[in-house]
C-alpha cells in the first residue's frame, strides 16, 4: 500500500515523540513501519493499524525515508549504523531524518557515514512535545542538502507545522536545538527555584503563577511546567533525565570550545541533584520537589 | 486646581518610571506635584506643564496620595522619613504608594512607620518598563489595607492597566515583585549566555532569535532583550545595576531564610561581572558583551 507521496517510511523509536510522529504518518496514509525496543510501544502502534518490524533493519527495508527518534547520539548510532541497523537496509538514495538532540559534531559524523553509504542525511531535531507530535505540528530545526530536504518534504509537511531550513550542513540544526535546550533547561530550573522561593516566603503559589505569567518574569517553560507543581503531578511529560542529558551536551560543547556556560552549568547541577534524589524518571518539574525537600517546604502532593 | 477625583497627588522620583507616571497623572487632570533630585528631570516635567517642588516635603504638602518611585529601600526611607521627607507633610489619612523594589521586611517596616504617623501605606511595586509607565499601563503588585487601596484607586486606575490586590499586609506585594525579578534576572543572563553560545558555534544569531522566540526556549526577557544585542545597542532601557540590586535582594532574602537560590546567585554574579567590567550603567543586555569579551567573540557593535 503506497501513500499519496509514494514514499516508504520507517520510524525508529516509538516513545512519546516517535509514537506521535508515526501515528501522524499513519493517519495521512503513508506506507509506514514502526520499530521500538519496547514490545508495549509496538503493540500500541499495531493496535492503531500500524505495521511493525522486529529490528531497525527490517523496518527500514527499502525505505525511502527513515525517521530516527531515539533519545541521544549513542542510540542514534546503534539504530542507524549498528548490527541490524537502519542505514544498510534503506533504498539507495534514501534520506535519514535524524531527530535526537545531540552535539553538532555527532550530527556531522553521522552525515559523513550516511553519505558513504549513498544516503542523504538531514539533521532534523524537533521541538514541541508529545502533544504536538501527535497532532503533526512539531517544529523542526533542519539542516542538510536542499535536495535531501526536498526528498523528505512530504514527510516533514505531515509531521511538522513549521520546518526551519537552517543551512546545508549537518550540525547546524543540532546547534540550534542545543541553544534552545540551554534556555529551556535553565528556565525550568529557574521556574522551580522561583516557585519554591515564593512558597518559602509563604505566598499563594497559584496566585504567583497568575501574576508572573502576565509579567516580564514569564517564560514558555514557566507557563508550561508550573501547573505540574500546582497540581502535584509529576507523571513524566518530559523527564528530569532528558535535561541531565541535554544540559550535559551544552557543558561538553562549552568545555570543548573553551566557552563558559555558568548559568547552564548550575541548572545542570539542579537536574543532577534531582536525579540523585531518585526522581530522574519523573517529570522535570520535580526540581521543585528536590528544592522543597531540601528546604523543608511542602508543595501540593508532597506528604508532610 | 483640583482634579476630577479631588485628590492631591505627588510623585517623588521622576526617573524612567516616575516620569511616565507623573505625566500620566498630568494628562488625566490630577492635581499633581513632582520632585526629583535631578534638576534636569524637574525641568523636563515643568516643560510639560507639571508643577514641581524643591523637596519631597514641599511636593507632599497636604497631598492625599504620595507615589514614591525611587530606586531602592534606602532611597525610599530617605524621601519618606528623612529630613524634609514626604510623610510628615502629607494630609492626615493620606496614602503612600511605595513602588520601589525592596525586601518584604523593608516594606513592612515602612508600613509600620506610616501608620504611626496616621497615614496609609500601600506596598505597590510596579512592572512594565518606561514605555508602559508613560502610557499609564503599568502592572502593580499591590498589598495593603483595602481602604487604603480604595483611597488611592483613582490614581492606580490612571497609572496602571492591571492592579493585582495580593493581600492586606505590606510585604506581600514586595515578595511577588522579587519573585518576578528573580526570574527576569535569570532569564536575561540566560538569554545573554545562550546567544553568545550560539555565536561561539558560529550560528546566525538573528536566525537564532527567530527560531527560539517560536520555540519552547523562549522567555519574555529573551524576546525583549536579544534585539538590543542584535542591534549592538546598549543604551540603558534598564541598567545592569538594577539587577545587581534586585538579585542582591533575592540573595539577601535567601540567606536570611536559609533558602538556597543557586540559579539566581549565579545570574547575580554575571551582572556583577558585567558591572565590574565597567558596564554597570549600560543596558542589562550588556551581560552578552561581557561574555563575548571574555570569549574573544565579536557581537554587533563591538570593535574587533
Amino acid at each position: 500500500m503506497n501513500s499519496k507521496s509514494g514514499l516508504k517510511v520507517c520510524v525508529i523509536g516509538l516513545g512519546s515523540m516517535g509514537f506521535g510522529v508515526a501515528t501522524s504518518l499513519l493517519r495521512d496514509g503513508f506506507d509506514i513501519v514502526g520499530f521500538d525496543v519496547s514490545a508495549d510501544a509496538m503493540a500500541r502502534f499495531s493496535a492503531l493499524g500500524g505495521k511493525t518490524a522486529d529490528s531497525p533493519s527490517a523496518a527500514a527495508r527499502d525505505a525511502d525515508v527513515a525517521i530516527c527518534l531515539v533519545v541521544n547520539a549513542a542510540q542514534t548510532e546503534t539504530v542507524l549504523y549498528g548490527a541490524g541497523g537502519t542505514a544498510a537496509a534503506m533504498a539507495t538514495g534514501g534520506t535519514i531524518l535524524s531527530c535526537a538532540t545531540m552535539s553538532p559534531g555527532a550530527a556531522r559524523d553521522f552525515a559523513v557515514r550516511a553519505e558513504a553509504l549513498g544516503l542523504n542525511y538531514v539533521d532534523a531535531p524537533v521541538s514541541g512535545g508529545a502533544t504536538r507530535a501527535a497532532s503533526g505540528e512539531l517544529t523542526i530545526m533542519a539542516s542538510g542538502a536542499p535536495a535531501a530536504i526536498a526528498h523528505a518534504r512530504p514527510v516533514l509537511d505531515c509531521i511538522a507545522a513549521k520546518v526551519y531550513e537552517l543551512g546545508e550542513k549537518a550540525g547546524t540544526g543540532a546547534a540550534f536545538k542545543i541553544v534552545n535546550q540551554l534556555l529551556a533547561g535553565v528556565h525550568i530550573a529557574a521556574a522551580c527555584e522561583a516557585i519554591t522561593f515564593a512558597k518559602a516566603m509563604d505566598l499563594d503559589i497559584a496566585r504567583v503563577y497568575e501574576v508572573i505569567t502576565a509579567s516580564a518574569g514569564s517564560s514558555w517553560m514557566f507557563e508550561n511546567r508550573v501547573p505540574h507543581i500546582l497540581d502535584g503531578d509529576y507523571a513524566p511529560r518530559s523527564a528530569v533525565d532528558i535535561f541531565t542529558k541535554d544540559l550535559g551536551i551544552v557543558a561538553d560543547i562549552g568545555r570543548e570550545m573553551k566557552f563558559p556556560t555558568p548559568i547552564a552549568s548550575m541548572a545542570l547541577q539542579m537536574f543532577v541533584m534531582t536525579a540523585a534524589a531518585g526522581m530522574g524518571r519523573d517529570d522535570d518539574a520535580s526540581v521543585a520537589r528536590m528544592i522543597a525537600d531540601m528546604a523543608g517546604l511542602q508543595l501540593p502532593g508532597m506528604e508532610g
